[in-house]
C-alpha cells in the first residue's frame, strides 16, 4: 500500500464531510428545517434506487447512483445555487468548474478524473444516466414542496412557467414521473404555492 | 403504468426523509453538531467508491454502495443505537425486525423483497459486500473521533479495549484501513480520548 495515496483519499473524505453544512432551499418533508447537499444526496440515491423503472430510456442505475451522490460535492466551494436566482445562476457554471478542480484535485490521479468525469457527464447532460440523474434532482424538490406548502417556492414567487421550465427533463425524459408531476404542478397552483402568472 | 405501485414508491420515498432527523452520537467534523442518518449514509457510499480498493475480499462496489445507503433506514423506527450503549443494544435487533418489516413494508412487492435482503445482508454478514460496507460503518466514527478530539468516545468513558473490539471487523477485512485504525487508536489513547483500561 501507498501511504500517501490513502493520506489524499482519506483528506477528500474530510473535505467533502463539509456538504452536510451546503443549506438548500428546500425544507425538509417535516417542515423543521431546510435540508443540506449531503442529505439531499442520499435522498436522490434512494430515489435512483425506488424509481430507476419510470426512466423512458435504458439507463445503468449503478451509474445514475453515483452520478447523484457525487453531483453536488462542488457545492462546498461553489455553494449551492437557487434554482430561481437569476444573477447566481450567471457565475454559477464558472464557479463549479473551479470547485470540481480543487475538490476532485485533491484525489489520487485515477480517481481524480474518475469523479470529475462522472460530474462533467451529469452537467453536460448528454447520456440517458445523467438524463435521469437530472429528473430525479428536479423531482426531489417539487415533492418537497408538495410536502411543505411550497416552502421553497413561495419565498421566491414562483410562476408556473417557471416550475414548467424546471421540470422540462421530467417532461422528457420520464413519462410516468411527468404525468405525476404536471398534475402536482396544477394542485400546487389551485393551492396557492406556485401563482399562475 | 400502475398508480398505485408510484403511490407506494412515493409513499416510501416521503416516510424515508424522516432519516435526516435521527441523530447519531457522532459529530461533523467541523465539531458544529451532531450527524443525522441520511448525510452520513451519503458519507458512506462516498467512502466506498473512494476506498473500494482496500477491501480483502473481491467486492461489488456498486452492491456495497447500496448497502450502506440502505443500512441505517430502519432507525426512522428503531433509532439509533449509540455502540457503548449497553441496555440499548439488548434489545436493538428486534426494534430493528419490526423496523424493517413496517419501512420496506410500504413498497411494492419485489422491491420490499429487494430492500429487505440487502438490509438483511448488511446484519448477517456473510458476504464479502457486507463484510466491506461494516468495515466503512466502524471505521467512519473513528475518523469522525479522530478530526474531532473524541468528540463522541469521551461522553461514554470509552476503553481502548472497547474500540478494538468495535473495530474488529476493519482488523478481519481490511488490512490497509487496519494499520490506519490501529495508528489512530495509539494516538487516540496517548491524548486522551480514548482511556488505556
Amino acid at each position: 500500500m501507498n501511504p500517501e495515496r490513502l493520506a489524499a483519499q482519506l483528506n477528500f473524505i474530510l473535505e467533502i464531510d463539509k456538504l452536510k453544512t451546503v443549506i438548500r432551499q428546500t425544507y425538509l418533508t417535516d417542515k423543521s428545517r431546510r435540508e443540506n447537499s449531503a442529505e439531499h444526496s442520499w435522498h436522490l440515491a434512494m430515489l435512483a434506487m425506488t424509481l430507476a423503472e419510470y426512466a423512458n430510456e435504458p439507463i445503468d442505475l449503478n451509474r445514475v447512483i453515483k452520478l447523484v451522490l457525487i453531483h453536488d460535492i462542488i457545492e462546498i466551494d461553489a455553494g449551492d445555487t437557487p434554482a430561481f436566482d437569476l444573477a447566481g445562476n450567471v457565475t454559477k457554471v464558472e464557479r463549479e468548474i473551479l470547485a470540481a478542480t480543487r475538490l476532485f484535485g485533491l484525489l489520487p490521479p485515477g480517481q481524480q478524473a474518475e469523479f470529475q468525469q462522472l460530474w462533467e457527464e451529469f452537467e453536460a447532460q448528454e447520456t440517458p444516466d445523467s438524463h435521469f440523474a437530472l429528473v430525479l434532482d428536479r423531482f426531489h424538490p417539487l415533492f418537497h414542496n408538495k410536502h411543505t406548502e411550497g416552502a421553497s417556492w413561495i419565498p421566491f414567487n414562483v410562476s408556473r412557467a417557471q416550475v414548467e421550465r424546471r421540470m422540462q427533463p421530467i417532461r422528457d425524459y420520464s413519462a410516468t414521473l411527468w404525468a405525476y408531476v404536471a398534475e402536482t404542478i396544477e394542485e400546487s397552483v389551485r393551492l396557492g404555492y406556485v401563482r399562475e402568472e
